[in-house]
């Protein structure tokens, strides 16, 4: 993880982009890259999202790889560590939703059942 | 990383929330953290997004935390590593981009200059 | 239409919030407002999604309405017609997508079949 | 209006692409477009965007063209009346934002000021 923010950084350096890189600019970019893996999945079902032909599965994992870089780029912006700020939030997610609590139900996720 | 991964696949599980993580809904989960990045930022001038107070900062963080949350899930189900997948695009865009040809043009990136 | 692009320029002269709406940000308040709409589906199967509840329909209305406003913005400071925008794109789209051709298939929308 | 609703009622109906048109997938096409439209954005300062060059225009154009055609699509799904939907927004925003008080400050929106 480390690697690849110290490449990014490199990698901004050597073309003099960092202009272009405020966490406003960044953050455009990361919703335009997540957006195009949903247009991946926005005509198939559930079930064929499961089940991906091995090229489809190859750009996908491109589109995956651009989301991550903007994200690490924008977090690096901001000082953040995106592993650790994932840790936290994963703590504090268990004390919001407690398993013996919303198990099956998936309470704030939605109020339908399966 | 792989921590990351294990303990979100625990977290799902201890939850009953695996039958709601179809690649295509954990895309759409994707998008919407990214946009909720996005609304921070969208009235702030670019000067504005560099120097942000500590309470916006920390809110925003936890936002960056839940895009690698769902982009962590979503390559997971997808057998994607995404460190690894990460570190293949910035290589190849390396070679799209050479530093020699777009250093301070930033060609692809924008036709404008500033 | 028209009275709609004129209420939506008083509404922002009179708050002095104009300063706020280059096209730059008004595209991202664009996409912030459709994640929200996306926000309500994410979870949902596609049959869920055709029936939903009368308050949840009544929420998703208020999200709509909010992509409306900022893309009617959006075009009026551009001096784009939306309508007339459409409706040209329409004309196009069937030119590339003649139904003969792609009729139960749905080509380009995706390789899959249902 | 109303043309453009019918005219993208036929459209669906002569491709058989109804079968796609779920309120989920639509709402994911909405928010891919909107996207598409914040790409062309990402690296231009707001000044530029204010200022663009026929040809990026006329690109965008199209981009917003798709924004509506998915979002008429929606809203017809779920029996939205788009243009009603906009205006009742319009005036829950007029008694949330009374013009005396947010004024140059622009308080929700931001807590910044220019």
């Amino acid at each position: 993880m480390k690697d690849l923010v110290q490449e990014l950084r490199e990698f901004a350096k050597e073309r003099d982009w960092e202009q272009f890189h405020s966490p406003k600019n960044l953050a455009m970019a990361l919703v335009v890259e997540a957006a195009e893996v949903v247009e991946h999945f926005q005509w198939l079902t559930e079930e064929q999202s499961k089940n991906l032909p091995s090229d489809k599965l190859k750009e996908i994992r491109e589109e995956i790889a651009d989301v991550m870089i903007f994200l690490t780029n924008l977090a690096d912006k901001l000082g953040i560590d995106l592993l650790e700020a994932a840790r936290e939030k994963i703590e504090k997610n268990k004390k919001n939703y407690p398993a013996a609590k919303v198990r099956g139900k998936a309470l704030k996720y939605t109020e339908y059942e399966r």
